[in-house]
């Protein structure tokens, strides 16, 4: 069984320097989204923090080696399922970004981990519990 | 350009009733995990979170109409890059579920807001910050 993924878009940044992880970088760049999926951004405001997918495009293919890596920093292999490497059997990255500007089709973005020219798969809403679920009923906001 | 992902494993449930969001979920299931990726769960440990990336397998393909759609319990269409509705551009879904077992290739879950028979594309750790990442320095650890 195959699935298809079509980018939305990509990512900008001029930083060629870039952290191995979002809860680490300062990097702001840009998510230039496809001009059709622009209405789909109207509630994405500054300041708040949203999800991105996106794909490590520049990975290597995922052999069995990659089952087990050694992060940068520590002593000792770990499970690919527990690390944020990039090569990994479906090569999807996460990062939890803020939104600094939001302008038509463009998003201002800081803290981002992806690579200039990174193509983007999807953007979702930060949730962190049931008190800022949009799909959740009001009574069960309060966490 | 196209981007081809292949499932890693499934989600089973008996739960027929399946919550809209794992916030407001308490549904048990498992992930069976292809024995072949099963060395890459050895670090996941009963009791912590992770994040299931999956294909929302059920979903209508998408099209304009679904640019800005009325979740349940709103008044008003919001942007979808803003909400977890399945009908988006790629469908990929995002759970932060509580690991309760992990048995060789299976990790039974709860929280789950997945149908039974969900392919999975990915597992990563639920990471919140610097001090649980474990791509990051540890002079970084601390938030």
């Amino acid at each position: 069984m195959k699935i298809e993924m079509t980018p939305i878009g990509v990512f900008h940044t001029k930083t060629t320097d870039i952290p191995r992880h979002w809860s680490v970088s300062d990097v702001v760049g840009t998510i230039e989204i496809d001009e059709m999926y622009g209405p789909g951004l109207k509630d994405i405001a500054p300041g708040e923090k949203i999800v991105v997918l996106f794909n490590f495009h520049k990975s290597k293919k995922f052999d069995p080696s990659f089952l087990n890596q050694t992060p940068p920093h520590r002593q000792k292999p770990m499970g690919v399922f527990s690390i944020c490497s990039p090569y990994r059997p479906n090569p999807i990255g996460l990062s939890v970004l803020e939104v600094l500007a939001v302008d038509k089709n463009i998003i201002t973005v800081k803290h981002a981990d992806m690579l200039d020219g990174t193509p983007i798969l999807d953007i979702k809403p930060h949730i962190t519990g049931t008190s800022n679920c949009p799909s959740c009923p009001e009574d069960a906001r309060g966490d």
